[in-house]
């Protein structure tokens, strides 16, 4: 039978608490903020069969609980200080999810300087669901936006698009071009949609060289509708230039490649940068270890951004993945 | 059929946000913290069968999520700034249930002084969950914890104690003494049970005179248990003196009694308080609206609180509420 709140919290959580965390033994933490940074604050949560799939490794879904909350933090040029979480558990956890659950944590913890400061333990009828509400710095006054874009400013994307997507394909295993892939290529993208690698190397780069940015989580244009909107300009996305993760080639069916377009799950950096910034900011990235490319152009006007292949739109049957009602898997 | 994801939070949350939540058109908000201030942050998260009830008004499980939060807050002797909610919704939902819920925090918002920095929105297999992350700003280096408590010290709670357990057995119809109570009390005590009163205007005396406090949110006893454990001292609580709620009489049967000072949900406060400022203490809280009780005090040793009535220890069967494996209902 698995222990009680407070066991749990004493055995599986305790050992993660961090500065300010007061052992998890009071009813608050305090998070101390240095004076010459901005506190940037997210939350995300993520649930059993719409975020992560049942059966899912626990320190996966732990992984994947902090790192959408982090890829946050990164597109807006913070550095990740530290986190709350908040876990609903039903009946059918064993403390072996549990043990696991929290490796997850401080293996993340660890990679990306994060500490606990507090969180909550709940037992719920269908669960895990997870609540992470993640703390970041900034520089002063440097937070970046969706809003700032101006037309004319290139459009970077970081890594590759659409992993998330045939990952996700690849463990539902649903028929596509992603089952001729190479099993490494194949085992890479399942674990690149169960354990999203969010770009905060690139946040020192977004503060210097952005003038707009924002994490790409339910698909490259769907987002890049929010960023446009945000910055009250439009956008020309060159698919040809966009780049596909390993193995996955151009030349699919189009609406395949719409898909990845448009699917959720990448935890990417879409970011926008002054023409005369540009190679400075590719440099940087580069320096950071992250590779950024070139995919298209912020535009006068306020349309959605076109999608465009040799110049011409391609066919999009939705412009992002958007949780709706009852829609599950992404 | 209810709208999506971002019709929701443009639709519901939008018109909540508050300064540094960017109108919730960002990935992350900005919480810019005074300098003279300690930042204290909490979080919990609230479960429908658990938390609340099946068809509870939606603007009171909104209250709920909030105010065992500011509850936390408000025991550490902080202010309430703003907060971050994730919400689960399953497809039983309707949009009136969404409107009511966002009634009931723009009520709390301008009730506590809060403001709405960011959230998420998801759906769920089962729902409604509801995550909070509240921010409260404590004067600097004066945080109130659960540690600090010194033999000798002036026990106090705040109000009365037992109200949230028996509304939760009126609200279940559970047979019991509460039935035979008047219509408008028995409707006093549900009502209490669904929106706690956290007593934030307490929070300014907890830093002037308190040594050591917490919320009652699991049981007067067990979280006693854990102020002696966290002050590395034990206490003698007087059950003769604890407050009980009007109608409720201390001549209730044993069982009855116990259950009231272990059950959970009361969301008032243990302040541990030094016997030289106990009447000033009290003083500053009828000042700010709070009735204080004295309800006995600190004393040297480790062992778990005593329980007492006419000097004699009360049978208890369990010390305080705690969520275990299946268990619903507080």
């Amino acid at each position: 039978v698995l222990p009680d709140e407070l066991t749990i919290i004493e055995r599986y959580f305790r050992p993660l608490a961090g500065e300010g965390a007061f052992d998890l033994l009071d009813d608050a933490g305090r998070l101390d903020v240095a004076p010459d940074v901005d506190l940037v604050v997210t939350t995300d949560m993520v649930a059993n069969t719409v975020h992560f799939l049942p059966g899912d490794p626990p320190d996966m879904v732990a992984q994947k609980a902090l790192r959408v909350n982090v890829s946050d933090l990164a597109a807006k040029g913070a550095e990740p200080l530290a986190y709350m979480i908040s876990l609903g558990i039903s009946a059918d956890i064993k403390e072996d999810w549990l043990t696991a659950f929290a490796q997850g944590l401080k293996h993340d913890q660890e990679h990306f300087g994060l500490r606990l400061l507090g969180g909550d333990t709940i037992f719920v009828p269908h669960g895990p669901v997870v609540a992470v509400t993640a703390f970041g710095a900034a520089p002063q006054g440097r937070m970046v936006h969706r809003f700032g874009g101006r037309p004319g400013d290139v459009l970077f994307a970081s890594g590759t698009i659409g992993a998330g997507t045939v990952g996700l394909a690849l463990l539902k295993g649903e028929p596509g071009p992603w089952e001729a892939l190479p099993a490494e290529h194949k085992d890479a993208l399942m674990t690149r949609y169960r354990v999203p690698e969010p770009r905060t190397a690139l946040a020192p780069a977004l503060v210097e060289f952005a003038t707009a940015a924002m994490d790409i989580s339910d698909g490259l244009v769907g987002d890049c509708d929010k960023l446009t909107a945000a910055s009250g300009c439009s956008a020309a996305i060159n698919v040809d230039c966009v780049p596909l993760p390993d193995g996955l080639a151009k030349d699919f069916e189009a609406p395949v490649l719409a898909r990845l377009l448009t699917g959720g799950d990448d935890y990417e950096i879409l970011a926008a940068v002054a023409p005369r910034k540009a190679t400075a900011f590719q440099l940087a990235a580069r320096a950071a270890g992250v590779t950024v490319t070139e995919i298209g152009a912020l535009t006068e006007g306020t349309d959605p951004p076109q999608v465009l292949s040799e110049g011409r739109p391609i066919p999009l049957s939705r412009r992002a993945y958007v949780h709706g009602r009852g829609e599950g898997g992404a």
